[in-house]
């Protein structure tokens, strides 16, 4: 089955993806795959695999590839996958991009090259990547300045769609940054090309991005029917039985928003509900310790009686 | 009646007071006294004045000296008051503590000046400051590197515990941060003097850092009575129904919790709520627009169902 | 005699003075003359008070008003002076400018205030400070990234001189920046207007910045004669002439340029040379042993010596 | 020939060495052995490959194998060869450290990980890299906060050399940074063993470094015969003869000196030099102009006219 291509009515939720690893740090390709059907079976409308929460920058490039074609293989076609591509060259993500089209990705994501300071300097990068990848590469720009410490403006991001139609979703992660997702909601009322807006920061300001005109959520929580079942709930106006449903999971979703942190909360998580087989993190890189471990096992036990009794 | 000075045995809500302002960017004394008024009200066990949220790098000297005796003049001695006297010269840093003192404070909250990068680096800082200070100031550090830039590391923290006995409290604001909280906490484990911890980041995660053994918070959160609660049924042990009613309030914490727009929403939920009577953050900063503040009305509005229905 | 205004002509050496203390960190007001007149006798085309470099941060309102009117008075609208103004409130800004201005100031310098990330962030933060201080007072931009964390890109600078008039010169100290120094220098050929470019950095790549068209110089190195005599050469198009007298100065030059140490070293050196009484920099601030010294002293002595062979 | 591993008694000049790429951005392997002859020619005593000037972050794992495997096989023992190996990942740095041994490099190079503050951070990370390398693989600290934003103290590198026999040499690269270099080189005061340092930064402050006991350069600059003459000089304490020679070079030493826009500088002069067929700079990655090309060029000519004079 050919894979459609990302494109500008992307909803829904497009699930961060983590990379399983053995407790030696090696993959751990059976787990892959079970955190794929773990994924399907909850519901997520599509996949963003080796972002910087599925740890790409600690692959090798070998290893980026096996992951790639093992996803997109188990998944076959039945979602979009999303493929990260950020790379301090540009060759690498030239080459990625094309490999993971190749193999059926449905669209790459790219976050700014380091070091970028102003409007012109994000722009022409993206701008230079866009020529090189082609018009038949559909991008996200991933724009989470915590992480990479580049601001794009809404200006850049509204010339971005203005001059390269394969630009077609942004994954939107700045914080605090809803009156941002607002303007950029905003740029069809302008006559611009309106593009698909998907959220970040694990989700914590769902609800209220939603309200303002989000389409969904890009983000790895480790309960990802309820970020389904939100997203659907938006799309049918019930925003206050969808806040309902989010404000039940909102102490853990919290607790795995700590950053750099949040990526073994949600891999023990993950590994609690059978997703996969070890929680392993690459070093260097956070590890649980007993407390933490209590204190994650407190706060799930808390969410299954408070969705008990919600019942 | 005299001022008891502060000291280890610390614990409860010292709310982190704003600074109201009238819409033209003048002190609002009146609002000062009503908003001290206000808190007393919600039962906070201390006040913290003059700290960033209180926007005490935009105040003149003159300013910062009446805000001080004002709230002291109010507060009249009924709870401590500890004042923020960060300034990028030590010989201020002085002058405003020792004039604090003498008006009635019970202590000062000091961060660490900018720039500085290494464990030696940050003790000598503190240390000196110490020194100039004297013994009989007692002080309360704060760690906030989301804002300062500056990482004070466990060690440090011990190394000033142990070599002054005017350390007597920990406002604990890092990010991720628990680990570091029970790393501290377990100082006095090692025959290491107990001092006071208690939390910032607008207590987004106080629940947790209370079963960890935080003795209270110190944050600005514009429903204090709600941290009082929370602290006082943590000190009874009753973690469980602590966290039921924490999580009615966290969506609206959630939200006051966004970094520097959060300031503007604070204050803009005091003066609906009758503490103070304009909520005028100083420019250069944060200025609601419609959306805005029709987010934050729904936000208050699910709040109030909320706690209804949990009667 | 009345002051006159600075404006786009200006050319030469706009000194960075430092702001003397006595050895207990009191203002010295004595060397403060003493510094003046060295300076004037040097040459100077101006002063620039105030500045980062003159540790403005570390003095309170009390003693930015008594330095400013000290320096003034002493200069008697015998050069044209700049106050620096920046501040993390507008208000303060403002009321420093409109104080500066009364007592015989030529104009302002402003920097950007702390967290502006996008154009639009930097643009607007100027154009309301621009609003707020009328057209009638000159401004100088003061363009230094590596000390505030912003980026003011050409197009902003740009848009700011197309808008607003009073806007007549610019500090250039980003770094690496030559290039956007021949970027702004080109916007007269784009009929924009010409405005004063004097470049900072310790006057590091000097020779080279008005190669490409800086109009002088905006540092506090400690031998003012050598940048005003390569400004004179440079301005009689005596290039060659002016980098083999430049050159003599750059080993020192360099060693001076150390950001942080680099102001006791300038200290230390203008009380070498007699401009002042105390090397003495606030605290928390550098300190030279006697390893530093004797390595100054060994620079100072290799000058002497080059500038004696070179007669 | 078996290799000579790298230790503490390591002096002179380890260059830097640039990856020489075609116009195309490939691999140029012609180049590379001909650079390897000239950084052999000017006399270098070792040399550092795939280092950040390097565009180690630049390369695919393949070609960081060939160009290590190249220039090992060119050099052929005759000099010792450091590789750098900093990597995102533990598990990378091992497999690349123990193949580059294997292959006959003399030692590896290891920056800290992203995002460590405190010194116990940076101790652990480096502590734990050790134990994975093992005593067999001597390492080269590099300490460049500039780039890296980690700071690693005094402190934290007598630990380290106190605990790892195999930490064997230090890249000084901190600036300001020459009091820290005076502070590590005091180290076997206290009977502490006495590694290499070796600067960086250029080499901007080399003949001062060299005083205060540093034992030669590890940098890139173009001109490395006038690095390795300085060092020389150094050695039979002909200081002042040692930056007689320095400052010649030194108005094109701090061009290049230029962060980001140097190594283009660097590669650019390096072609003209014949050492290089192109001075491509991985994208993105900054490009020369007509205006750089020419200030380039004037600076060298200058340079040839004052080695002509001072003949």
């Amino acid at each position: 089955m050919p894979t459609k291509k990302l494109n500008e009515d992307a909803t829904g939720v497009y699930i961060i993806a983590a990379t399983p690893f053995t407790d030696q740090g090696e993959l751990d390709l059976e787990s892959t795959d079970s955190l794929t059907d773990f994924y399907l079976e909850k519901g997520v409308t599509g996949f963003t695999i080796l972002g910087m929460m599925g740890e790409a920058p600690k692959l090798t490039e070998l290893e980026t590839l096996t992951v790639m074609s093992r996803v997109l293989k188990r998944v076959n076609s039945r979602v979009p996958v999303v493929v990260g591509v950020s790379h301090a060259s540009n060759q690498h993500v030239e080459r990625l991009s094309k490999t993971a089209m190749e193999q059926g990705a449905a669209g790459v994501m790219l976050a700014p090259a380091a070091n970028l300071k102003t409007d012109d300097q994000v722009y022409n990068y993206y701008a230079t990547v866009m020529k090189v990848l082609g018009a038949d590469i559909p991008v996200c720009l991933q724009d989470f300045p915590q992480a990479t410490n580049v601001y794009t403006s809404v200006a850049v991001i509204n010339r971005l769609i203005d001059d390269f139609p394969q630009v077609v979703m942004l994954k939107h992660e700045e914080m605090p940054g809803m009156r941002k997702l607002s303007e950029v909601r905003a740029g069809p009322e302008e006559r611009r090309r309106r593009i698909s807006i998907l959220v970040g920061n694990g989700g914590l300001f769902l609800p209220q991005e939603m309200l303002r005109g989000a389409d969904g959520a890009m983000t790895g929580f480790a309960y990802p029917e309820m970020l389904v079942q939100v997203c659907a709930l938006c799309e049918q106006k019930k925003f206050d039985q969808a806040e309902d449903l989010f404000n039940l999971y909102l102490p853990l979703l919290r607790h795995e928003f700590q950053y750099g942190l949040g990526l073994a909360l949600r891999k023990e998580t993950l590994k609690r509900r059978g997703a996969i087989r070890y929680a392993f993190v690459r070093k260097p890189g956070p590890v649980l310790n007993a407390t933490d471990h209590a204190e994650l096992g407190r706060l799930i036990a808390r969410l299954e009686k408070s969705l008990a009794d919600a019942r």
